[in-house]
């Protein structure tokens, strides 16, 4: 991979992404709205450079992917006189990794071939240390010539951002099943909050849960992780509370589109925003906090 | 395990326990409310017996398990002039393996030691599967020198009913670490369940689901397992649901004791019960009945 | 009404319900754990006498009304040598008014009437100030005939303990009554309180949404006054919240045995023990607790 | 009120509101979707006409209403070539009465404004019965001239749309006080429902719980009216359930945006949706349907 290519967002979950396109050989150029992150990803990764707006990493590369935290973030980025959407022209190709609704990627989509552009949403399961780590799973939706092309750099041999990655259908596909995923992770980390909650009020040695919980059939790296990080006290955002509770209230929303009601996965988000006032950008096993006594 | 000992309770669990029991060397005194389950274990393990009552089956072992399904049985076979506590005498030990309430099993606890008997609280984490497969895990609460002599019988070298023990400390601990441990299961279930709900009610291939479940930090045997057989439809009942909503409500009323609220494990909770009329008898991933659309 | 009759249990409940039949001309004969309220009762109360122990108040009147305010005092004062039941012989008239499961109503009367004894039971709709204004609702189950025989005492002309009596079948049906009133009470608050705390969140004035709420077709005494009371924050109990949340336990395990899901009561019931480790002794509308930011 | 004022929408709210217009005097001139009540209405009330477009009637009136019942209604009326917008000019005056998001109706304000127009949010409380009976609460936020100015119309003497108007602030404080007792009612309703459930399942007589109710704190005009429709399965629609739900949906959102977890009304959401499939276009407490057994 010794093309030129685009990176915009250099988040949490953008820094190791980038990171591992760049050894992987590629020549990325960056951008992100800080740009101590930008200065500080090109002194780090030798041939990478740093564009001044996102408008101009398109312009600059063929193919850009982008990593944005939001609705509000995606919008700002796209929109306006130097967001992506001006750069974009004739055979302009976005892979864009974000988790937010299936409507706002169709939408995004639109927008770019309506410009000539080729658009295939690819968000990730997986959060820092995956990005990092280049284990990230991709979901993803919309241009499947251009999800052929860049599956090398998603789930090839040698170095690439992930292990993983699944064409899905139309855009919003992706979305979808993001969606479906993290909802699933969300509940399942207040499953793990209950319980340790639970087990501490009783009195009950919570480390010996990890351990119980680790022996059986529910023995998954998260709930040795995270779980181990709740009875540490250890909040760090691999993936940050409030961004869990987006994710949460997106997927209760699709439900609702579809006629299906959540009522587990509803309660959770409850839960979710009930610790976001305060732990929103810690890690979203924070969570705890709202399940603790 | 040269030894004559007792076991009562040859359902769906107690079974595999017992014919472990014997395949380790033991000569098993077997009792079952079902007088066919009963001749049916003797005819298949050599050596093993049957007795005519649960009293008979403590008088003549010093050693008997117990493995019964709910409040209703235990207090069937302990009661009466032929049940278990009619039996007890000075220095019978009894290892208690059923999920009930602390309560319960501290109320039986002291009428068994009132009689001079041993008593030990060892429920299992694990179903069927592991009950036959010998890789239960036993949380143990009550007598300590009992639980020491017992455990080479649940995780020692060669033929056992399990592969891990764990004392946790008086009579009672055992069954709450048992509920949380099974209250942790019960949510996470229904995380999978409403995920694959979702999934499909918005066109998305819900095998997909689960392999990328499977990639990830989440991944686990019960979602791989259980996933496949909600998708192919197969209920059969390796851990009734029916129990699991009992243990669910012990749980939730466990916290109530001790002041803390379970909001997500409440909601799963009702999922169960609108699942049980139907589908109590069926494994408890049938609580996908109450999830999807 | 110049009969003698005995009253048990002068707690915020009693106090009113006991002055209410002495007012109506009946010599009432009080127990009360502590001597304090039986003493200050007979003082203010010309013609009333305090008995030593339930048993002697059973003993010495034909007619006993009981108000106990959970399962451990009706226990406590049924049981043992100087309990009820101890005092129980042939024609001895039983009116339990207070609000427990169905079961253990079931239970008393049954050992009552194994005695030779008379049971009514006969929880009632109301608080502190319908005890003390004699407009409680009474929800009957159990013998009918003793049932005609206190009617005039629930609704009669003239001062009686309530405004309304009704017999709803053999006894537990009253219980379960009750249980099906307080739930939908306790989830209605929850309707008002999660009302104002979210009209508070969005900065609008919560006293008008009280006017709002009382010129429609939701107006209803309670909002009016319990929302009141939560914006002046005032909760001295009427109705403790600790009791309430007891009654939302009872009711969501009443369905439980009828296999009936209550998602929504249930949600409530988990705010209730929410706000009940520091707002039980307050008024049940004290969830506003767990329900405000 | 003798002067001309346009009315935007007749569905089951709009017709009674217009209609009580034209019994106080007003000209009123009316569109709606369908061809048919646009001349019934016409039909009916003297001096009265129908427009061809939105935009006609904005253009043909100083003042107009309007009554529309999601958003998709809202911006397929406002929008386009024939829309309200169009229609917009120096001195018009908008009043809209639809329940809708709070940033809508923001949204809609900045554009009536924009171009000279002068708008008004007033949703009102109340279903069928109170807008045909002109006894709705209008919840306004936006101008304070023009609410002064339609006052009348709200709350005067005589024949008016309403019994009571509320001015409440900025635009989006008036479609945000309507959220909050929407989700109160929707909630309440649960209350109801759940009631009923458990009284049917518990084979008590479910008419005398809804008396119970109606003597104690609890009584209230909705409980009556809609607990006995639910007894007779009668499920025509006053307030339709899935606008109910969209309801409950915008509050529950609302309390995401500020930060404030809505457990129960969450939980009755879910309630709501699992009805809306097959009950959507009954009446909001055919919720019943998802609670009973």
């Amino acid at each position: 991979m010794a093309e030129t290519v685009g990176f915009i967002g250099l988040g949490i979950m953008g820094q190791g992404m980038a990171s591992n396109l760049a050894k992987a050989g590629a020549k990325v150029v960056v951008w992100n709205r800080s740009e101590g992150k930008r200065s500080a990803f090109v002194a780090e990764h030798e041939g990478c450079s740093a564009a001044a707006s996102p408008k101009e990493v398109v312009e600059s590369c063929e193919l850009t992917y982008l990593m944005l935290s939001d609705l509000e973030a995606s919008k700002s980025v796209y929109e306006g006189e130097d967001g992506v959407l001006a750069g974009v022209s004739e055979g302009k190709c976005l892979v864009d990794c974000a988790t937010l609704t299936p409507e706002h990627m169709t939408s995004l989509s639109e927008r770019v071939q309506a410009k000539g552009g080729v658009f295939l949403e690819a968000p990730v399961s997986g959060s820092k240390g995956q990005a990092a780590g280049g284990t990230l799973i991709f979901l993803c939706g919309g241009d499947e010539a251009l999800f052929n092309r860049v599956k090398e750099s998603m789930e090839g041999d040698g170095v690439t951002m992930g292990k993983a990655a699944h064409y899905l259908g139309a855009v919003g596909t992706g979305s979808k099943m993001k969606l479906v995923v993290n909802m699933t992770m969300g509940t399942m980390m207040n499953s793990l909050t209950e319980g340790i909650a639970l087990a501490q009020a009783a009195d009950l040695p919570a480390d010996k849960l990890l351990t119980v919980l680790d022996q059986g059939a529910m023995s998954n790296p998260m709930f040795r992780m995270k779980g181990q990080f709740i009875l540490d006290g250890k909040f760090d955002p691999a993936f940050p509370l409030k961004h869990a509770q987006k994710d949460m209230r997106f997927a209760v929303a699709l439900g609702d589109c579809l006629g299906l009601p959540l009522p587990v996965a509803s309660a959770a988000n409850e839960q979710f925003k009930r610790a976001r006032p305060e732990h929103g950008d810690e890690d979203f096993c924070a969570v705890f906090a709202a399940s603790k006594k």
